[in-house]
């Protein structure tokens, strides 16, 4: 039963999507006499902890219940007190957790300071499950740096567009859907100048969903030719956008922008483009903790040999375009031998309709 | 029980794959009283049908047992008597028929004789798996042209190749067996005189079975380039070579090329290439009733571009090389609007370990 109830705990966790951030996203179960007695779920960053919300949804008697939980319960004043000191009060018995608490700071402190009140503690139910939910913050916990997913779409031949640079549309309604989701999980989006140059994009999220989000929209322009009028300009409270561009830009130009509500971030160059390591660290000093690139060829190139992509997900469409001069999703120089390719790894395949998608991990070198 | 029946004649079927072309693929089950009595399978182009072989594989009365068959027995003398005759003569009293016969000039004649003389027939159980397994003998048969597999290979990033044409390996181990099984599966396999060029490949069957078979290798060279020293001009019983060229080449290169066992096929000029078109018709008179097609990305966007494409198998390595020059699976001039792309549909994915394979059908108008 361990696992059904710790996959209630993992489903309640996922409501949480795209509001938690940088905290995680958690669920807990609590269980008495075999019957789920209390549940809840962290639902937005700085509100209460899953732990605590599933105590005030119940209005039985916890004393002498089982809790699970995706995440090991905190131990620390962070927003809210620490949750361990509630479940020892409330008088839980026993504490199923699916995972350790990634943060190098106080990972296994909790469990600790249950067990030292006689709570017994057991770990790893639906580990992986619940290490892939929190991919995300795992990664910005124990390095500071966003999570970096490169989103692609091309042809079932390669290519991002016609040769003519047409693209409407490579994939279908459901997957564009999917691609709205994804920006709603996002804390940023990612494109170049050049995307902005072609299309023009809103880059929001366009979901029927009442309590929308839209991701900070970062555009990565070295020598800030941005157009003044460019729709990622237009900013609001719930819309925002940052520029990230180096000393080559006009202070002037960057001074006008910023008076349209639009941050910048000034980053060194590499190798003449903006230096996407130290924007990596400068987002994540800014509590960005994801990061969705949906670049043009040229600076997916340069973001994976950089290092920071951290996944793929590929829409690849259910047609052919040719073409020898029709771009395809990663240019750039290119690596010259295929022994010394990005390998990727835990390949998961999906479909939307006739579209395929494929997931994957990059294996970075330890 | 009639779905397990077909499914077990389905796969007798299958133990003929490679070597009854331009025949197709039939199994055939005897049952009686609920248990199979007899089995049989078409062997091999010329040998006995596989009504045939179950009756000769059974020392059991016949008389008043079901026959499943995976295509309408024959009625006609070809390179053995009909198949209907047999039937009537055991005294067989039900026949159940997957698919009927696709040749237009024979489809239900079969059927009608049985039901004349008193059996009963029923069809189209597993039809659809059926026609998928003889999807090459239906086109045949149907159209007098070859049925053509175009078969690539590329990373998650588009590219059959780094910049520079390094290529080695972008799929896995499991799936260039798979490749190999392909080629056992057909009659030719089709390359353009730039992978002659580029990597003097041999082309044929590497596999361990015993009865191996190398498919006729095609090489589209229009002018006659093909260097006389490489690897597809050496021919023997087993592994033949026909070169599809234009009056463009030089006729005693033609001669000679000849004189090492190769056969050439000399095709009309369309747009300064080898009339594609052209060259199915004379494959298809020469019982060529299947191409896989492994060219470069020119003779790959031609060969879409003129329509003789039915089925696109793309291998997809989990790495990433980029290069804005790496070449991707479908060159040429490509179609200027994603609209106007060539569809696929019936879209099938599957994997070998970490390769993604996806298999997909060319819509074609009406």
């Amino acid at each position: 039963m361990d696992y059904l109830y710790m996959t209630r705990a993992l489903d309640l966790a996922k409501l949480g999507i795209g509001y938690t951030n940088p905290n995680p996203l958690v669920g807990a179960v609590i269980v008495k006499d075999g019957r789920i007695i209390g549940e809840g779920y962290h639902k937005k960053y700085g509100d209460a902890h899953a732990e605590v919300n599933a105590f005030n949804n119940t209005k039985e008697d916890v004393a002498g219940a089982t809790m699970y939980v995706t995440l090991e319960p905190c131990s620390h004043f962070g927003k809210t007190p620490p949750c361990v000191n509630t479940i020892i009060k409330k008088g839980i018995k026993k504490v199923v957790v699916a995972m350790e608490d990634p943060n190098p700071l106080v990972a296994g402190k909790g469990i600790n300071i249950l067990r030292q009140h006689g709570i017994e503690v057991a770990i790893g139910v639906l580990e992986n499950e619940a290490k892939k939910l929190n991919e995300v913050f795992i990664k910005f916990i124990t390095t500071g740096l966003p999570f970096c997913v490169l989103k692609t779409a091309m042809t079932l031949d390669g290519k991002i567009a016609a040769y003519t640079g047409d693209s409407r549309w490579i994939t279908n309604e459901e997957s564009r859907h999917y691609v709205h989701e994804l920006r709603h999980r996002f804390t940023s989006i990612m494109v170049g100048i050049g995307t902005v140059l072609a299309d023009d994009p809103l880059l929001t999220t366009r979901l029927d969903s009442i309590d929308k989000k839209n991701p900070i929209r970062i555009v990565v322009d070295t020598r800030g030719n941005i157009p003044l009028d460019a729709k990622v300009l237009q900013c609001d409270n719930n819309t925002k956008t940052i520029i990230a561009t180096t000393e080559a830009t006009n202070r002037e130009k960057l001074k006008y922008i910023e008076e349209l509500g639009v941050e910048f971030i000034i980053v060194p160059l590499k190798n003449n483009k903006v230096d996407l390591s130290y924007l990596m660290k400068s987002l994540g000093e800014r509590k960005i903790d994801s990061v969705l690139l949906e670049g043009g060829s040229t600076l997916n190139y340069t973001a994976l040999a950089e290092g920071i992509v951290d996944k793929v997900i590929s829409f690849i469409g259910p047609k052919i375009i040719g073409g020898s001069s029709a771009k395809s999703p990663v240019g750039g120089r290119g690596i010259p031998y295929m022994k010394d390719a990005i390998f990727l790894k835990n390949i998961d395949v999906f479909k939307f309709k006739d579209d395929v998608i494929i997931e994957a991990y990059i294996k970075k070198e330890v």
